[in-house]
């Protein structure tokens, strides 16, 4: 662990019992039994993930614009507008995972990519990692995806990130987290 | 919908069906079968939620420190240092939800609260939406929560955001997003 300001190692609670109590298609959710250093025991609910994680990428261009997409969300029933992003594939590293996706989603891939760093979505009750990928020096290739309409591409000055937060429909934390670790890698 | 570049009006899908496929004391999944505006039909799992959303507080003390919490998470099952929040309960409004979860988790009320933004965690399968609220000139009052354990309470000079992105254990994506908005709003 890097630099946190109170390193005294803790505790981690005990799992005491794991229990499957429901799953679906897509979610599998199960009940923990835990207890704390201090005795206390208690029960959550966790979604269980695959585990392969997934990644976002933010796709520059020269002129210092970054390519967003507006896309329909199921969740919230309505387009949002955000970073493109996608599951990493079985045997698939994360450039890679994050060069398909630009490709499948926005037509480009990059000739640049470096990963910025990790973001949990809900550690509370999901393992799910999504990755930071900034992508440079892109050229133009587009390859199928599995997208069930045509995804409209934004290029949005990423000078002007504060303005975007402005936008309604720019709310999913992954895409602004993801957008100022860009601007401080990029412009300090 | 403010300032986006392309605001041309676009057609939601139509949702033709939905069904509860799997269920357990916290989560409940649905099925949807959508019909694009293109005619094409799909199948999509989603998360339903309470509806009454969450808020994440970014404390400020008047030194520019702001108060982290390191706290554990069954969904990674280690310690994540990130801003306190927690869920809005019934006829609560978002200040008040804020004021009450900084009390329990870090010990401290505030005279100044402001709504900084709202944040979805994963639009494609939640409706869930954490509102970001600042919380100023802090005084001290603690009142019970149900944390299982007594929360750590690790101050971190809000400057110093990009040291705090070093940190393996401080991951959340809403905590950054909402680190970056407070830090944009107090520093420009």
């Amino acid at each position: 662990m890097a630099d946190s300001p109170t390193d005294k190692p803790k505790r981690k609670p005990e799992i005491l019992a794991r229990r499957s109590v429901a799953r679906s298609r897509l979610f599998h959710v199960e009940e923990i039994d835990l207890r704390f250093s201090n005795g206390v025991e208690t029960c959550y609910e966790r979604l269980v993930g695959s585990g392969r994680g997934a990644v976002i990428i933010v796709p520059m261009q020269a002129d210092g614009s970054v390519l967003l997409i507006r896309e329909y969300a199921a969740g919230t029933d309505r387009y949002e507008l955000g970073l493109p992003k996608g599951l990493v594939e079985q045997e698939e590293d994360l450039l890679a995972a994050a060069n398909r996706e630009i490709m499948e989603e926005i037509g480009f891939g990059a000739n640049r990519l470096e990963i910025l760093g990790a973001l949990t979505v809900a550690p509370g009750y999901m393992s799910h990692t999504t990755h930071v990928i900034l992508a440079q020096d892109l050229y133009a290739k587009r390859v199928p995806g599995d997208e069930p309409e045509t995804i409209e591409v934004v290029p949005w000055p990423l000078q002007n990130l504060t303005k975007l937060l402005l936008c309604e429909d720019c709310t999913e934390a992954r895409s602004i987290a993801a957008l100022f670790m860009a601007r401080e890698k990029l412009m300090g």
